[in-house]
């Protein structure tokens, strides 16, 4: 029986919430991301609502645009002008800052209520958002799951396997 | 009518993201707190499972003690040792780090699949968690969902209220 540490660490080895901070762990980038969420395209817009500096976004929109998050896209010419579109890679971290949002809103909110909702095409109501097993349907949390290696560990390090 | 981008402008104004991201925007403490998530507690551990630098360790921890995401707790007298535990606050950022997980496994995942997986107690089976809507309990997405103004910005601002 290994300790919960060893446990951990063997986890963390092919774990994907490390790889994925690589690329949006920085408080800029998600905070990009989050315009674009909200249909902001342009580079003038996302410098003047993140309040951030100019060389800075440039980097960022690079690194976002390299690791195939967003799109640069031309839309006029002569100057030339572009906007960011967000990528399929990019639309799938909704639910990452979706459940940022709400985090925000339960621990940092004020009595009136959260500021953002999010109103559901499917059903008309209002969304508030929860983490749900696609098996079963019922919710997630900390405490009612427990992590165990996937396929995908056992394939890389057999020997380590887990369970 | 408002341009898309005056609307995301003032959604951005009384939203949640970014107060969240202030304080687990930056890598070392989103890593910190998935440690914690799989049961690390102790600081010579997770200075191990992290390979990060023992005076960053002790910054990134103070930052989440006093910001009311973990506890510090004497688990061993002369010399005196403490260890790091969740509190509910840090607890509830679970789905956030599953849903960067999730997102991780999908585009970056190799092909034998994910390296953890999460049992889900309540059924007995592998949870692939995704974030539904709690009013009808369909799926979530970035094109499924239309942000708008919540009672806590019309409150604030009523001159600026949506819709």
């Amino acid at each position: 029986m290994e300790s919960p540490d060893q446990f951990a660490y063997r986890l963390q080895q092919g774990e994907s919430v490390g790889r994925a901070l690589e690329l949006v762990g920085e408080r800029w980038t998600l905070l990009i991301l989050r315009e674009a969420f909200f249909g902001v395209r342009r580079f003038g817009q996302l410098a003047r609502n993140l309040n951030i500096p100019r060389p800075t976004l440039s980097s960022r929109l690079r690194t976002l645009v390299d690791a195939g998050l967003l799109e640069r896209v031309l839309y006029v010419r002569d100057p030339d002008r572009h906007e960011y579109l967000l990528t399929d890679a990019g639309r799938d971290l909704f639910p990452a800052i979706v459940a940022l949002m709400r985090w925000g809103d339960t621990h940092f909110g004020n009595q009136e209520g959260p500021p953002i909702v999010l109103r559901h095409h499917a059903c008309g109501g209002l969304a508030d958002p929860q983490m749900t097993c696609s098996h079963c349907g019922g919710e997630i949390d900390a405490r009612n799951v427990t992590p165990e290696s996937g396929s995908g560990l056992r394939a890389r390090e057999p020997a380590e396997a887990l369970g």
